[in-house]
This record gives structure tokens, C-alpha cells and sequence, in this order.
């Protein structure tokens, strides 16, 4: 379990106490001047939070209220912010988000200052800045170790384990100028959509706090959602970094596997290559997607990462090179994926992005997926459940804190449960099949069927050339990034709006549309359904009240290793719609 | 198992009877007047033969003397041979070379001259080539399907089960105008570095028919090292193309994972992706490496095969841009790994390189492993033998041919071995472990072991950048290809000169430096050993006349995704070996 993993010598203590203790050690780790009188607890919104506080000065609110990362950073590089009150500003909105939405886990502000401060006189002395990211404070993923801080990632066990060496994306950050400020919460194991763990408890979507924050990268999210970072890295193995991306109302990028260097990261299901977990950006405004992408590729990553594709960044791929230059394009909206149909205010979302792209001069057809959507369940369950949690159970093992098996409030947390034959313990989660452990060469069948699926997605994709009339393959799909808006806690149903990305290895992005409006998305009637997930989906939206200020997204989806054009094609759709009324 | 696995319908046929009738269709195969006489079956060296026989006329001898692809590729494109001629000419010495050393599978001699025959209308008809490869003829592994052919693959299983369409690789060699010609010979599973099957019988070394072919792609090294081929393609997942370019006096390359197409392609163990098997060319002439791999890059082939990286050929990574533009690199010699210590002709072949590359002016210094090599080994059995070798087993009990336990001629291949509990068949073979079937979980652990070695790796590689002198670090690791020339048959012991190569992705190219000179090379006394092999390979050489004229290559090892770097790299080493005497 990498450098967190070391054993601990101390005698042991119970696992509620060991949590407490974390607990209470964050929250002295937040300056008493910092610390805000708190909304009711049935405010839904806070993200108007930062500005009444009266703990940010005007001129922070000024700073953290600069969403575009482009124009923060020359502000940055020419010194007219300086690091310190940049990362000040956005440490504490941070902090202020936290009190009200519970995102964040590591809180070192004195680090993060000192190097804030050496940016400053770096860039005094020289008068350059110290890298393409000098000053911007990165909010972290809790996976993303740096020295001597733990990285918890939602278990009680990796409490008091202090990272021996940074990531190597965190060199790589740091190296650019960038400050990581904050860590952020997540759930245990990661492999949820939503955000609640033991130590640090539950993370709270800030349009709406009745509503799930998403996840795994549910602390980002939030924290993101509340102004409180510019930039934030998450990881993505079924939609980790989009879910929450949308859910909060930001852009986010789901990398093909292995352009953004993981090594050094803690992460659930280590050694399963089959389908990888992959870093990537969150972030409040479309440039901060190249800021961070190029950034990163452009100190060669490969260098330090064995598993980094030696793959520079592709200037001519970003200005869409292979989709004639960005003019007349031809998108492919993908409505539903077959199981579920997405809520009346996603189909509006969706609707208003046909509009916005055919008013620009591109082309909208409709997407025909080459396979069943559904056919990627089996196959992705079974990966992802091929070694039954073993790793999760040997780790709750070591504190003894229960393996959720749930993330709804009502319920409380399942503890263990044994298999029904001898004494190996399983991880069984709520609405799942029990995990099935697979032998190698089951597992190995598996993988093949993947490739299947694969190729006969790309072999699809590659068909449409014959019918966008572009000459041209369809240009990206743009599909619901989840069949709702933030759905209530406990309720994140289906996942497959974005899984199939990460069993295909598409690069992704999300954009914010619109808002959920209780007058435009009225509830509908049906009778009719794909199947059971469908009918409970449509069973949460009883009334667009329950969503109210829910952001929606969308989703760009690019053919593998793309993730330069696929950057280039949010930029020009976000474009697009903005430019239309 | 891909296209060929479609189930058999007639009934059953006794396992012999079946390899016999296929072996009868491929000798009725040969023109009568190709048929040669036989040299005696104690001559060991055979590579004469085509000159000798009578079968080729002059003008054919001379095409097929031409090595130089670069050289071949012009006098297609020009018309001075035309894609018949040179097509039947090559035709012609591939079946005197099999009846030689038995290197074919599959002989198709009117398909092939249909497709030559088109090229040579095309380029009367528009005066331009087909494309990079216009007219070449190349040879495959049987492996690599052709619609309508089988792929065998050393399965009685396997035989009569023409393939539905074109591996992808096919495809692209066709569109650049090249003449699939012949299939040639692998071992049964092709996890071996010997070739024999109970089809098609055992591949002999041309250089000295005592001695192996090399395997996997053994059928591929022989036929090439009888001038039967300008440029075949083989697969590699442990050194299968190395090592049979290598025992054949060849070039060779392996490319990293998912550069060259694999779609379309049958193998064994599909679906294991911790250690894939890549397909790279083999050659007699150091301008076939980029000849084949640029033709197959600019064929953009990550849009017809969903694993394959985005990642066009770059002409810059080959002209060196990386390393110093070809001038003054600094190499490191890897004299043995630590297991064993190559024989006196391999180590006579790496000090010639020393001073051919000091001579032209580059720096050569010794590889000092940043981890123990011997860790690799149970890393590689372990991934290998996960699966206990159950495709195996289901493939060979629908014939019911025996699932071979060891490719010594002096031994029958032993029958498949009832496990001692139960009715669970294993695959054994001869000088391992018995294979233990793995649980995803313990897979996954291997693989994330695997990991940290390809981790500690690259930071011993990158660490010296401090000790070259070049202000990079090392450009390029020369090492043995194997600790010994082609070995007697059976006895190919140590493969681990390669298949460090394979767990770490490393691209590697084979090169040839010498031939065995029982003058020079004398058998040393030893008394102290690394261990058994060691040991083994050192009995081995009791007396170098057993290697008489025994090609010795050499290999030069990139960094990962460095394809193009390694072959502008074994250019030059190939250009330092020629000018050095």
C-alpha cells in the first residue's frame, strides 16, 4: 500500500478513538480567526458562504473569485498577486468551505505558505516565475501523498502514517511553481460515487447540501464548488473525477490511462491494470484543463513514472489538428446509454448543448452506440470485484473499523460480515451482487472480453466516418455525465454514464449547462422502462424542489489518447455555449 | 481464441492422423520443380543450399541476395523488379530453405502472386507505388492471420479452421503495397525459445542444423537466416524475436507494449495484460527496422486496433534529438546478469562492441543493474504460469494431443499429467516449478511487485545522468541476447537476457557482431558458478566445434516507448561494428 503502508508499532488503540483523534487534530489545525459562524443546518445552499463570513478581505474574495486559471496565473507570473496572498486567500475560502461542507482532510498551512513564499522570492530575485504553474495553489486528491503528511483516503488504519516521499505528480507540481494547498476527502476504498468515510465523515454537495457532494473525488468537488481551490487533482477508474465534477458545476478531464503520473499515489485495487485508475484536473474555468495537462506533460513524465507513456503534449492535437481545425464538426449526442433515460433537467441540458453546437455551425447527430452499454456491466463488475475486496479487508482488518457497505445516512455503516462457509471475511456493499472472487484465468477471460467490447466500439466509431459528411469519423459523443443532477446522499444508483469511458479508455471532460429549474424540469410520467435502475431514477425526481441549484453537466467524450483534442473540443463547446442565449 | 476458434463439426479424427494430413497438404503444396535434393542429413550448415540447388536462376539469386530493404523497397518502387519477379523469386528460395530446416506453416503461392500481380498493374497504371512497402515480400508468424488460411499456431486443435478475416497488421501491410507470403513455424503455446509441434515438426538452425532455430518465432529466424525472407514479423513476449534473430545472425526489434497491432492476431494466454506479447519485425539488414515500423506507424493503426497507442512515428526520437544527436553517446555493457556468465564467443562479441563504439568515438561503460535481475524471475513465472497453463489445456484436449512438457528431441514429449487431486489436468514442463494457479487478488500483487521493479528501474536508469558525462543518462544498454550462441536442441536454459526486457517494457533491438571461431573461442575452466544454470550453461560449451559457424548478436535496450530512438541507435552501433576491424 506504498509508503503508508508501514506497520505500527503502537500498542492498539480502538478505531472510533483513532478517528476522533484525527478528527480533532484537523480542526485545530484551523486558525480561531478562520472560523465562521455556521449556517442553519437546513440551509441547502452555502456557496454564498465565503462572501458573508467575513473572513475572506475583499481583496481575497477578488482573488478566489478569478475563475480563469489562464488569467490567474499571469497575474501570478508577473507578480502583481503574490504566491503568499494568493495561497492565503484560497487557504482560507478552503477552510471556510470545510466548516460548512466537510471537504477537506490534510490542513497544513504553514507548509503550503513556505512554499508560497519561496515562489515569491524566486520570482523577486529573477524576476521569472518559477514554472508555468508559479503560484496557483492545487487543492489534492487524499491519494496524492506528500512527505511527511498522512494520506488517509478514508481509512482508519492509514491514520498516523506520514508519507516517507511525495508523489511524483506532486514533484512534478512543485517543480512548476504550483503550490498544493489542501487535501481532500474522499470515500473509503474510493470505489464509491459518493463521499463518507469514518474518519472524516460525510462531504456535502454546496448547491445543495441535502445532495451528494459525488465522488470518489467528492472533497474536490465540494471544495471546488465553494471557490475554495482553482485547480484540483482527483482520480477516475468509473467516473471519479467527472461525478463530482458535474455534480458541483465544474470542468473536469478523465485522462486515458497513464499520461498523468500516478506513481507514488496510494489507491485501492493496486496491481489491477485491467481497467486503471487515472489522475486528473477539476477546476472552475475550461483553461485550467491545459494549464494543468501541459504543465504536467511538459516535464516529461515518463522520466520519473514507469508506467507514463512517453507522450509529449500535442500542440497541434489541442488546436484540432485531426477535426478540421475546429470548423464545422460533427458531435454525436448519446441521449440515454439503454439502461437508464436521464431526468428532465439532463434531457434539457442536452437539448440546449444540440442547439448551442448546431448555432455555432457544427453538426448534431445522434450517437448509436456500436455495443450494448449494458453489455459493459458484467464486465466491469467482475473486474472490479475479481479479488472479492481483499485488500480492503485486510486493511480494515488492521484497525478494525467496519468495510462500509453502504453510503446512505439512514442506514448506519454494515460492519464486516462473514461468508457463510468458514471464517473468510467478504466485502459485501448494498444493491450489489455479492463479490465473486475470480481465478486468474477467469479474470483473464474477462480482460479478453474487454478488448472485445473495445474494438468493437472503435471499429463503430470509426464507421460514422461514412455519415457525418465531415469525411470524417464523428468528432467526440456528448452524453449525461449521470442520469440525474447530484442525486440525495445514499443515492448515487448508476454509474455507467462514465464507467464506460474508463473500461474503453476514452479521454472525457465535463462542462457545466445549467442548473436544475424547478419551472422548466417538471417531473414526468412513465410508465415505461429499461429496467429496474431506470425506474428507480426516475423515482428520486418526484419533485425538481429536491434538486433545487443542482448544477448539470455534460460530458465530451474522445477517442483513446486524445486527450489534447479533447481538450481542444471543451473549449470550443463551452464556447459555443456561452455564445448562445 | 479469435477467429479460428470456431468449433469443429466433423467428427472426431485421431490427433495424428490430423497433424499428418495437414503436414501432407503443405508438401503438396510445392511446385514439383521447387523440390530439391536433399543435402546429407549430417551437414550441418545449409545456408548455401539456394546457390546451390538450382532452383533459382541468377536473376533470383541476386534479388534474394539484396539484404538491404531500403535498397529492395527502390527497385520495387521503380519497376526494376517487378513485385512478381522478386515475390517468386523469395518464393522460391522460403521453400528450399524449408525443405532445409523446416521453417513454414502455411504456403499459398497463387495468393501471394495475385497480390504482386496487382501491384505491379497498379504501378503501370499510375506509375506511382502502392505505398512504403510497395512490392516486398514478408513473412509472418503463424500467428498472424490471413482470411481464409489457418492459423495453426502448433495445435492439431487449431488445424482446419481458416480464419474469417485479416489480422489488422495484414490489413496495413497490404494498404502499404507488402506481399504476406508465407507463415512460418513457432512451438506449440509459443512459450518456448525453441520451435517444434507435433504439426509441423521442429525448425532447424541454417547456420548449423545441431543447433536451434530460436523460438518463438523460430520458423521466422530460419528462414531469414537462409535468405528465404527480406523481412518477417514475429511476436515477442520473453524474447521471441530476439532470441531466434539472434541464433539466425538477424536484426531484430521489440517494440514496447501496443505500438504494432496485435488485433486480429491469435496467442496464447489472451487477456493476460501485465506482460503482453508485441509483434516487431525481424530483418537481414539494419534499414528493415525502420523500413517496417515507420510503414506501420504512418498507417495510424490505433484507429483500427483499440489498444494501440497514439503515437506516430517520430522522425525526430530517431535522428536522436534525445541523445545527443548521434554523437558521443555514453553505452553500458551488461557482461552477464548475475544468473549467468555468457560464454566465451558472447563475451568475446561484447568486447568487440566496446571497442567498435570507443573507436567511434562514444563512451562505454558497465551496467550496474539497479535491481538484482534474479528478482525478475519469479515475478515472470508467476504472471506466466497464473493460469496454470488452462488455455493450454483446453485447447490441446480438443484434439487430444499431448500439451508438450519439453522441446528435447531425445525425450517424447510427455503426455498432459493428471494432477495428483482430482480430475484437474495441469500443464508441466520439464526444468520448472510446477505451475500454481493464482487468485485475481495474488495476481494483482504480482503485478504491483512487477511495478516497483519497473520503478526502481527507470530511477537507476535516470540516476546516471551523474556518471555518463553526457549530462544525460546512459543513451543506451548493450547486452547479451542469451548467455550462448544457439544451443543443441532442447537445450535453450536461460531466456532471462531477454525477458527483462518484457517486464519492463523496454524496446530492444538484436544485432549481429559475430559467428563462433572454435580458434578464438576456447572453453574456459570455471569452478565457481552464480548458480544451476550458471552451471548448465557452462557444460554446454565442452568444446566450441559443437557452435561451429553459430551466429553470436548482441542487443541494445532503450527506454520505454523508444522505439524510434533504438533503431536510430542500433544504426549506429551497426555502422560502428561495420567501420571497426
Amino acid at each position: 500500500m506504498g509508503d503508508t503502508a508501514t506497520a505500527q508499532s503502537a500498542p492498539k488503540e480502538n478505531w472510533k478513538s483513532v478517528a476522533a483523534r484525527k478528527k480533532a487534530a484537523q480542526t485545530a489545525a484551523i486558525p480561531k480567526e478562520w472560523i465562521i459562524e455556521l449556517p442553519e443546518a437546513t440551509r441547502r445552499n452555502v456557496t454564498s458562504v465565503p462572501k458573508e463570513c467575513g473572513v475572506l478581505s475583499a481583496k481575497e474574495l477578488e482573488i478566489t473569485d478569478l475563475k480563469d486559471v489562464d488569467a490567474l496565473l499571469k497575474k501570478l507570473a508577473s507578480g502583481e498577486w503574490s504566491a503568499v496572498e494568493v495561497t492565503t486567500a484560497y487557504y482560507k475560502r478552503a477552510v471556510v468551505a470545510h466548516q460548512v461542507v466537510n471537504c477537506l482532510t490534510e490542513i497544513y498551512i504553514d507548509k503550503a505558505l513556505a512554499w508560497a513564499t519561496e515562489l515569491d522570492k524566486a520570482l523577486a530575485a529573477t524576476g521569472e516565475p518559477v514554472g508555468p504553474l508559479h503560484g496557483l495553489p492545487i487543492s489534492l486528491k487524499d491519494q496524492i501523498c506528500i512527505e511527511g503528511l498522512d494520506t488517509v483516503m478514508g481509512y482508519v488504519a492509514w491514520v498516523d502514517r506520514p508519507a516517507a516521499k511525495n508523489a511524483v505528480l506532486v514533484d512534478i507540481l512543485l517543480d512548476a511553481g504550483a503550490v498544493p494547498f489542501v487535501r481532500t476527502n474522499v470515500p473509503q476504498t474510493l470505489m464509491w460515487g459518493e463521499t463518507f468515510n469514518v474518519v472524516f465523515g460525510r462531504t456535502l454537495n454546496p448547491h445543495n447540501r441535502n445532495l451528494a457532494a459525488g465522488g470518489s473525488s467528492g472533497g474536490e468537488g465540494a471544495l471546488l464548488g465553494m471557490g475554495g481551490s482553482p485547480l484540483g487533482v482527483g482520480s477516475d477508474i468509473g467516473g471519479s473525477i467527472r461525478n463530482p465534477a458535474a455534480v458541483n458545476g465544474l470542468y473536469g478531464l478523465r485522462p486515458s490511462y497513464d499520461r498523468i503520473p500516478y506513481e507514488g499515489a496510494v489507491n485501492s485495487g493496486q496491481g489491477q491494470e485491467a481497467i486503471s485508475s487515472v489522475l486528473g484536473p477539476m477546476t472552475r474555468h475550461v483553461s485550467g484543463l491545459k494549464a494543468f495537462t501541459k504543465a504536467v506533460l511538459d516535464a516529461k513524465p515518463w522520466t520519473r513514472d514507469p508506467y507514463c507513456v512517453r507522450k509529449p503534449w500535442d500542440e497541434a492535437s489541442y488546436a484540432l489538428a485531426e477535426h478540421g481545425r475546429g470548423e464545422k464538426l460533427c458531435f454525436a449526442i448519446m441521449w440515454d446509454d439503454g439502461i437508464v433515460r436521464p431526468l428532465p433537467p439532463v434531457r434539457r441540458a442536452l437539448q440546449r448543448a444540440k442547439a448551442a453546437l448546431e448555432a455555432a455551425g457544427h453538426t448534431v447527430v445522434d450517437w448509436v452506440p456500436p455495443v450494448k452499454h449494458a453489455d459493459f456491466r458484467p464486465v466491469v463488475l467482475s473486474i472490479f470485484g475479481a479479488a472479492a475486496g481483499e485488500d480492503v479487508l485486510e486493511t480494515v482488518q488492521q484497525s478494525g473499523e467496519p468495510a462500509l457497505s453502504t453510503m446512505d445516512p439512514s442506514k448506519p455503516p454494515k460492519d464486516r460480515v462473514d461468508a457463510p462457509e468458514g471464517g473468510k471475511l467478504v466485502w459485501k456493499r448494498d444493491g450489489r451482487p455479492d463479490p465473486v472472487a475470480l481465478s486468474s484465468y477467469e479474470f483473464f477471460n474477462v480482460c479478453w472480453k474487454k478488448r472485445e467490447l473495445q474494438r468493437l466500439y472503435l471499429e463503430g466509431w470509426m464507421a460514422t466516418k461514412e455519415k457525418t459528411g465531415t469525411g470524417r469519423p464523428v468528432d467526440a459523443i456528448i452524453t449525461p455525465v449521470g442520469p440525474y443532477p447530484a442525486p440525495p446522499h445514499g443515492n448515487h444508483i448508476h454509474a455507467f454514464f462514465t464507467t464506460w469511458c474508463n473500461i474503453l479508455d476514452y479521454p472525457a471532460s465535463v462542462f457545466p449547462v445549467t442548473v436544475v429549474d424547478p419551472q422548466l424540469d417538471l417531473p414526468e410520467e412513465r410508465t415505461e422502462f429499461f429496467g429496474p435502475e431506470d425506474e428507480k431514477v426516475h423515482a428520486l425526481y418526484s419533485s425538481a424542489d429536491i434538486f433545487k441549484d443542482a448544477p448539470i453537466n455534460l460530458q465530451l467524450v474522445g477517442q483513446r489518447w486524445e486527450e489534447e483534442a479533447v481538450i481542444g473540443m471543451t473549449e470550443l463547446v463551452d464556447a459555443a455555449m456561452a455564445a448562445y442565449k
